[in-house]
């Protein structure tokens, strides 16, 4: 694995070079993790000019794969309290002769860029501005693999949820099943605050669980994902709690899946984010629901829940291959609720049979 | 409540005002929580010259006091994706004739401070540098009575483990199902990751449960918190698995709970804070444990876990009365385990019966 994260160091290291940095900080924890194989608490990495560093506040702790950096890296831990990584990383680069050191503008605090500064004052500070971030959207198989495993063990939990009984449970405890039975198949931990929604607040997209408990005619959403070695998927799925939906759910449903549908068909290299987008929205707008319409229909996962692209009207750039998101659409009708569905995907090629879909519980509208 | 909120924007506004400023951008979320009632999702706080506004990126979920912000202000929602409040704010600032605005140089990130002046570049950007974090170091009665609800919640999903089965159950079965305990009774969540360490990992600060199952003859070490209307409390105790503890055992945790003791017994108003780590710290020392110490022995709780004061050798300031702090001294020996106890306490005056002591769970060492 050590050579991964040395290949994806030399891909960083040219994009410095090409604004005339010889040398990076890196500190976002995601973009560490991505570099580094692992990011303790408060770690940064120093992209050097004679060597590279990961700065540690503490030790880490290494007796786990995940969470053991890569070997071909030199450890250093900067002692006792209040000793920032950072700041100790801007000597390091001082000694190894560097005078322009790119840093993540996007995370450094004012305060903290401040306090890099006054210890190397001479140290030219630059940005790299997400440059991280662009080398992390286009996964490789090993990437997919976790995003994969992370995905089946998110619909094995959502599967054995389904068998129980769910009438009189609050949205509070099932929350708590799921991420409990995420824990027992293998996840390293939820990938997001686990979102479950009944009656009039099904469908609402980032629901918070309440103490309300599923009814008899109610629509119940369910959001939830895995971390796996680091990597984050998501499932959405809608439920009608009853013998027998009502037509307006049966109408409602319907719709949002073939507006997820769309979405998820427009999934071909090439295609522009926003055309992914709009295919989602259009369905709905023309049913009538453009006001109640999220302000994105998808985005990027990987380490990090949220990643680009980001599926929105005004998204700019096209999807690549090998490049995983989710597919969300919803409607939410306040005061009645709604119907959300949400899939995890990866873009491939036609020719290598289209985007390759990682959560694959059923999407039939499934009576409980 | 309101008066509350609108008292604390007023204490915070004459900090401003002594260093220059009429009007201050409070973006950190704890902070805007503590001066708005409720920090939804991304929010900031302008406090103009001539009113206070929220602004938020998306209508805020005011459907339980928790997350209901405070009347007397106006909201402001900004529009579509993308569009930063904080940005939004300095707008506002300057349509208010406010030429000098104070932001919090500790949160903002260099490329967001650089996008607020870009809006306003006519605004001046001071800095307030933790105002709102030293304003929030001594706790109302309110706050207090949160804290006291917290860790009752805490005592009781703990008491509940400690009557079940141990042995044989994996760490992260364990913490998960203290967290649900927490949610069970009552609790917002957990106030941080639980944590359960068993064997060789009891007693290391900050363990993150594995699948070691408890065996005979375990130091067993738990962590945890709950969270209850936003305010976050923290309980650690260690116990022996099995019928009776070995000679090792009982020496190490005589020891922590004399360190523990000590710690706690010199939280009086007025007592430096270096002097509290330095009574719980000497007893270990003078053990020869000099070496096995943590960083800090304590530290301040609220509506974030890890806040001001900090209980270290080097700390700055003394303790007043009405502030709530954790005092949890542990010696981990590598390989063999260790001992960890943790308390939330106030900080009261003599005359009031001295330190106030939350979290009730007995130090005695139970063997289970």
């Amino acid at each position: 694995m050590s050579e991964v994260y040395a290949v994806r160091r030399a891909r960083l290291r040219e994009c410095c070079n090409a604004v005339g940095s010889t040398a990076a900080l890196v500190s976002r924890p995601a973009n560490v993790r991505y570099l580094a194989g692992a990011a303790p608490e408060g770690a940064v990495l120093l992209l050097g000019s004679t060597e590279d560093v990961l700065l540690c506040a503490a030790p880490p702790d290494d007796r786990s794969p995940q969470t053991r950096p890569d070997d071909s890296l030199r450890l250093h831990v900067t002692a006792g309290a209040g000793a920032d990584p950072a700041v100790a990383a801007a000597g390091l680069a001082v000694a190894q002769g560097v005078d322009s050191l790119a840093v993540e503008e996007h995370h450094l605090t004012v305060t903290r860029h401040r306090e890099i500064h006054a210890a190397a004052p001479k140290l030219r500070l630059a940005g790299v501005a997400g440059a991280v971030e662009q080398l992390r959207v286009v996964k490789d198989e090993e990437e997919i693999s976790c995003l994969r495993i992370g995905a089946e063990i998110a619909d094995q939990a959502l599967g054995e949820l389904l068998e129980s009984i769910l009438v009189g449970r609050t949205e509070r405890h099932l929350a708590l099943e799921l991420e409990r039975r995420l824990v027992d198949h293998g996840a390293d931990g939820p990938a997001f605050p686990t979102s479950v929604a009944t009656g009039p607040n099904a469908g609402r997209p980032g629901h918070r669980p309440t103490d309300r408990r599923v009814e008899e005619g109610d629509f119940l959403s369910v959001c939830l994902g895995a971390t796996y070695r680091g990597y984050r998927c998501e499932i959405g799925r809608t439920f009608v709690i009853g013998t027998a939906p009502a037509d307006w759910q049966i109408e409602l449903y319907d719709l949002v899946f073939s507006a997820q549908r769309a979405g998820r068909e427009s999934l071909v290299p090439g295609t522009a984010c926003r055309d992914v987008d709009r295919a989602a929205r259009h369905v709905l707008d023309s049913a009538g629901y453009a006001e109640a319409l999220p302000v994105r229909t998808g985005h990027g996962v990987g380490l990090e829940i949220d990643e680009d692209p980001q599926l929105t009207p005004a998204a700019m750039g096209k999807l690549d291959a090998c490049v995983p998101v989710t597919v969300e659409p919803g409607v939410h009708l306040p005061g009645r609720g709604g119907v959300r569905i949400d899939d995890t995907l990866v873009v491939r090629p036609e020719a290598d049979g289209g985007p390759e879909l990682l959560t694959i519980t059923t999407k039939e509208l499934l009576a409980l």
